[in-house]
């Protein structure tokens, strides 16, 4: 059987990667790099520094691979995530057959292969069986909590990690990941939010405070460091005031 | 003004550790080892593991510190971390006091600092103004699901991750981390679980399946653990079957 290692990079910095990933990296007969489209560029070069700094071993093959769009047009957004993964599975069967037999391949995933990313799920669904091995990585979360010095939670409460699209009423202190429409727009004034995008790399941008006072530099600093780098990726902690 | 760096070191193995942090600790000139007690000797273990394997640099010193009990029998829970908070900023104080003017001290946290952690509030409390850098840590959760090779959330689904003390009905994908008292017990049956102890180190123990064919399991699993190891530390996933 062929073994498919499932690694987590973190999310920025290849300073993020940890021993037992860039362990996974070099044990790997073969590494998947996705390629986002031109306008994430950045993000493919962040993924090749990594193998450039860290990977020693000198043969593996590196295969790179289009990711198809998802439909966001779609109005019915678990059928436009299912026809997504569809799409990607017979990409990813077609990256596995590539494997040597009894070898290993690597994808190399963004932040933590746990947190809203769809590997381990498109995986499920190829046909060829496989041994899976998931390595965790830095998720946007830590990063966004490190940056900022703070604690995600506060002493023996819970935490919600939602993405925009459901984020309601903020109840107790809140994550907001994946957040296209900015969410944040619709929430309590009075609460405290702390802002980051591009976190770990050297763009990283952070805004915090009340509510009401940021949330206007907050959609500033997005529009226009959207504008600058063709994309962006942010993620915010909501919470009530002490 | 000194720095104080608070350097994520993951939950169990010494592989978990990023490249910042070993960075990190390679730039301390004092590192600050807590030592929980005989009775969590192996975590204590695991930290020697690490400096010896990744600090480089011969000059740091290493600086051990008892960590006082929390009196866990005292009703009020808030009074009691408070109390306890309270002891530890002292500690503190001296710890960052030893460090050398314009120096670096580094806390060694396990997991992440951000995540049920006490260390940066600690710090807030110290009275000398000290310069605070974060590096995250793989958190327990990322050692969980990647234990069991699989995603956090549901598909766009939000999450939650609570202390024991605080599980509610479950009406959403929820992390269980803090639980003493075993508060899966009283969960719907219904529920999948997927749980894990002593995770990242060689004695990582795993139990998933349907919540009421698998509970017992579990009690036994982690009483007999626990009686062999002397303490334990597990955490689990409660979600909804598909
Ligand atoms: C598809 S999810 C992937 C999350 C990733 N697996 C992780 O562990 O963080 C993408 C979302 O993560 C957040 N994100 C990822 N990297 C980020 C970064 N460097 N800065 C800010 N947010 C980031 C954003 O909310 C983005 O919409
Ligand atoms: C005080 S919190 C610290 C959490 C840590 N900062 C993190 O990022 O995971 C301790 C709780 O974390 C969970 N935990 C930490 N390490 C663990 C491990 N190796 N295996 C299972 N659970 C662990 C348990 O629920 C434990 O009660």
């Amino acid at each position: 059987m062929k073994t498919i290692l499932v690694v987590g990079i973190g999310t920025g910095s290849a300073n993020h990667l940890t021993v037992a990933a860039i362990e996974a990296l070099n044990r790997a007969d073969v590494l998947f790099v996705p390629d986002k489209g031109a306008s994430k560029s950045d993000l493919a070069e962040i993924r090749r520094e990594i193998i450039d700094r860290f990977v020693r071993k000198t043969d593996p093959r590196q295969i790179g691979y289009a990711v198809p769009r998802r439909e966001a047009a779609n109005g019915d957004y678990e059928a436009g995530v299912a026809d997504w993964h569809a799409a990607l599975a017979d990409i990813f069967a077609l990256l596995i057959a590539d494997v040597p037999a009894e070898g290993t391949g690597a994808f190399l995933v963004w932040g933590d292969p746990g947190l809203y990313d769809s590997t381990l799920r498109i995986l499920e669904r190829v046909s060829e069986p496989v041994r899976i091995e998931v390595v965790p990585g830095i998720t946007a979360i830590q990063a966004l909590t490190a940056a900022h010095g703070i604690a995600l939670n506060r002493i023996g409460e819970p935490v919600l990690l939602t993405p925009g699209r459901r984020l309601g009423p903020v109840e107790m202190d809140t994550v907001v990941m994946l957040d296209g429409r900015m969410a944040f727009l619709e929430a309590d004034p009075d609460l405290e939010i702390f802002w980051g995008a591009y976190l770990g790399t050297p763009d990283q941008l952070l805004v915090s405070g009340r509510l009401g006072d940021v949330a206007e530099r907050i959609v500033s600093t997005r529009t226009s460091a959207r504008k600058r780098h063709g994309w962006i990726m942010d993620t915010y902690l909501l919470r009530k005031p002490e």
